[in-house]
């Protein structure tokens, strides 16, 4: 949109520009994969991280196109300048809503592994995203379950109040009415956990059969 | 992190978690190409957007994974609340700066084409990156071809005042001291510049040759 019929660069554009359109569906025949996001939801503790990561490295292995996005690589990045409050949560989550989408649209499959307590957050998100790519995996194992673990210490914490607006303790955690998935990550084997997963993407044929 | 050693999950994890890292080096590999952000900077109306997408054409119909920033994907969802003053400019190259990493680090060549004006906003950009993986595209086209193009307007409006803030206008443009590639988009034919940007990859070994 930045040429005119006078310059050289606009002169020799006519052709390139119509081409210029690689959208989802020429990168998703490039790839030879769907692409979906895969949103992980559940308490601190309840084994997203630990379910996408493993989930990750079964679709990486046979060379699917794919993304985690965690803690680690938003909260110290692109959110870094978000802290805990309810609007900064919304705003946190609106974020990697956005993200997601440019990875969908990339041809990726995005894996997504945060609290994201608020029904009308991952909501927002799956509007944003839109129905159809929209994967919302509930890891429901119990709070019990979770403060057991509690291998960060953090419920402990929470627990003494030295964590503000603690998820599940302190500030609450609304359950997904209808996920996609709800896998009890509080009993299930994480190898078991990972076969629904890619049982799902299979049906859903966003991807083809994979060797274990 | 999120097991420990009394849960069905955590139990099974152990080996999995080893193997949890798919880093930026085993994409590469998977993907068979190396990645890097190709950062387009340059005046309204210099070619930013005509370049990175008849770049990116040429990378995709070689079956490069790739994927391109722009005012259209990023304005209106991840930036947009965000305005024109200095600050907000400022927050919009710094959330582009960490979404060209994310994708980096999915091992994807990621195509910017923003105005990017602030020479410290671009330098931010490379050290969040890493000097290694930062390409700076200067799109050198002038301000006077600029604004004799001026297709969408702007600069007329600018001129006019209904537009405030206006790079080149009423704010300042200013230039890489020492980009990668300086391109003269105002008298270069595009299929040039792609190849000048083309060839760059390949010495740097980010890609091996294409075909036209």
């Amino acid at each position: 949109m930045e040429q005119n019929s006078q310059s050289p660069l606009s002169k020799a554009t006519n052709i390139v520009w119509h081409q210029s359109s690689v959208d989802r569906e020429a990168r998703t025949q490039n790839r030879g994969h769907g692409s979906a996001i895969l949103w992980f939801t559940g308490l601190s503790g309840s084994g997203k991280s630990t379910l996408a990561n493993a989930v990750n490295v079964a679709l990486h292995k046979n060379g699917y196109s794919t993304y985690v996005l965690d803690g680690d690589n938003i909260r110290h990045g692109l959110c870094k300048d978000l802290g805990f409050s309810d609007s900064d949560r919304e705003e946190n989550i609106r974020r990697i809503g956005e993200v997601s989408k440019l990875f969908l649209d990339a041809g990726i499959i995005v894996l997504t592994a945060f609290v994201s307590p608020f029904r009308i957050d991952r909501d927002n998100a799956r509007a944003l995203v839109g129905e159809n790519d929209f994967i919302e995996i509930y890891c429901s194992a119990n709070l019990n379950i979770c403060e057991i673990r509690d291998t960060k210490g953090l419920y402990a914490k929470a627990r003494k109040g030295d964590i503000q607006d603690f998820t599940g303790i302190s500030s609450p955690y609304e359950e997904p009415l209808s996920p996609e998935l709800n896998i009890d990550t509080g009993n299930i084997a994480i190898d078991e956990c990972v076969d629904m997963v890619i049982n799902f993407l299979i049906n859903k044929e966003i991807i083809s059969q994979i060797s274990s």
